[in-house]
């Protein structure tokens, strides 16, 4: 029987009318490969709510991996977060117009949570295929982070490989946005096939640097 | 009859297997759109040799529009550069391992010539086909420059526009420069076509900012 | 009774024949303020062996402060971190040849652990003396988060606040550095007294904007 | 008989309340050093008569070296220009309110003059000196670039030596602007000191690598 694959991307935020996360995912849609099969959900860019429609989701479709896709412009490649930290400190009003201040995701809950994807062999994966893309050790304390913490929270213990992947804006925002570098839908949605077959077939991560000094 | 478009990328540097200048430029041999055919031929990225490459084209093609495109390792758009400055200064040699320093391109010539492309226009032809450019300031003192100041010199007080366009690295580059931007082939081809259709049908160049502080 | 405040930095790594947090720290060694000594240890670049200096020191000091500080090459600003993380993942060598990855500082311990100095409040007050400052999400994943990690895990619990400061290079490393952002000793040193001050009189952390979306 | 150095900086613009230019050349009015006194000008941040002001002050004053100080706010260091460009492109409106696109600085002047600064002494002088420190490519198209330009057009073929240093925010002005460099008022006024006495002493300038790729 396929194994399922949830791949989640946000609604548009922050002024934009579009999220290249969700056009990305969205694409992917009951796409099938050898042994699994995709399934996607929009999350609201809402504290709170999006983490309550990922847990939904979660027990809806008892997924065997979970990729959340988030957009994060500004940066250069498909960036594959490592650690999840329980704080919410909110730089811009979430959709709901909801500005939190250093609230913690979920009250009492450990500092952070560590990806349980095979971050290095994903990265290694990506690079392999000619798509540029590089450990990140910060997802920032948005929605993504906030999402990206709930996720974690709600698998931790579970059979199933989750984390966060964040990509950069398309180039008709980057249009918009000058000095801002993009990547083209095609290479994004490539990425993530690579990320999430890479994540069914390892085991064991890779060894390999995908560190910082700071 | 047609109008011949001449366009030019280098062949590699710098260690790198490929161009992206030349992938892109060569996709687009033979084409022909309204009113126009294009030619394209590879520089090689060692001073001098460049410049007469470019020299020998144009006296064979006689192109109404010239658009050199070189490699901005770097940088994360379509970048039209304004100005080509008289003066070699090598940060690494290049292909027949030839670092000048301080050196004019073209001994008693101008300082510096301006493009002859509208390049305001094609800018905002770029942004508003959805991707990312933007006006450069500089073309740096390396090959790119070089060439762009031969071209000018070369076409000066002819009727023909002239003008030079960086492009970031492809995706398979930027997986080997970790932090490096990138842009796909496929928007790259895209751009250089409405780069020089814009420089077909403008007469006079739009009036919109494209300066910087500093 | 006067307050013992710790100040560590680390001996210069990576090359460089100085380390910034070595030379403001030591600077401020032995210094009095209003209720506090100031005392001053310079860590080992390696794994492990830093934690055991830190730990002897803290065992010795009994300090109600501790601000471990570091040299951050290519920050611009005074970075205040709000989170250590349980990982080594080193891309370059520590002093002693050793580059471990992805081992986690403490075998068992928890994923990360938060800041117990007052951030918000020290970002806030450095930046109303005219220091540029910031709170970062990441302390990276070398010796310095694995010093930052340590120093957490040993004053966890305890009456003690503590936390990590990482700094430009000076100007003199910025020299050797084309593009590489500096600050000036003496800025260091006043935005360090500044930061420790800032600790011993916060109770309650203000609630200011200190977050990033990715 | 001593020299005369003449240093000007400009008011400040851009909603600043200080202009890190001014602020350090004001500061060196009226020393001496060895064969040289140095005088010092406020420029107003408007075209046309910022040059206006530097042409009076050059007629009175009969300067051996002039060097214009302008503030870029985002670079890292000490940035000494190469190239004048004869052209006024603004992406904000100067201090009378006036927005020039895409105007030439002197119609009918040379594309772009070069400095007649030994700007790569002058790095080498300051890199020495444990100050960073690089050659730039573009001065920009706003007020700066057009006293530059103004300067080098007002001293072409006299007995002068000219050029223009921009320089970062002040550490006050980056407090305000989170992730901009910055560079202390002591450091900027210690490195314009070498560069003029550079300036005085340098006959040929040194051939040093001071080059982009782009």
């Amino acid at each position: 029987m396929n194994k399922t694959v949830l791949l989640t991307g946000f609604e548009p935020f922050n002024k934009e009318t579009i999220n290249p996360a969700w056009e990305a995912v969205r694409s992917l849609a009951g796409q099938e490969g050898e042994g699994y099969r995709i399934e996607v959900r929009q999350l609201p860019c809402v504290f709170g709510a999006a983490g309550e429609v990922l847990r939904a989701a979660i027990d809806e479709l008892r997924p065997s991996v979970v990729i959340a896709v988030g957009q994060a412009g500004g940066r250069v490649d498909l960036s594959v977060e490592r650690i999840a930290i329980n704080i919410d400190d909110a730089p811009i009003p979430d959709n709901a117009q909801c500005q939190l201040v250093d609230q913690p995701v979920v009250a009492g809950g450990p500092a952070a949570y560590f990806s349980t994807l095979p971050i290095k062999a994903i990265v290694a994966g990506l690079r392999g295929s000619g798509l540029p893309a590089s450990v990140s050790q910060t997802a920032g304390t948005f929605v993504c982070n906030h999402v990206f913490y709930s996720l974690m929270h709600q698998t931790a213990g579970r059979q199933v490989r989750a984390g966060f992947i964040h990509i950069p804006y398309l180039p008709q925002q980057a249009a918009a946005h000058p000095g801002a570098p993009s990547m083209a839908l095609a290479e994004v949605v490539r990425g993530l096939t690579i990320a999430l077959e890479v994540a069914l077939s390892t085991r064991d991560d890779v060894c390999e640097v995908g560190g910082a000094v700071a």
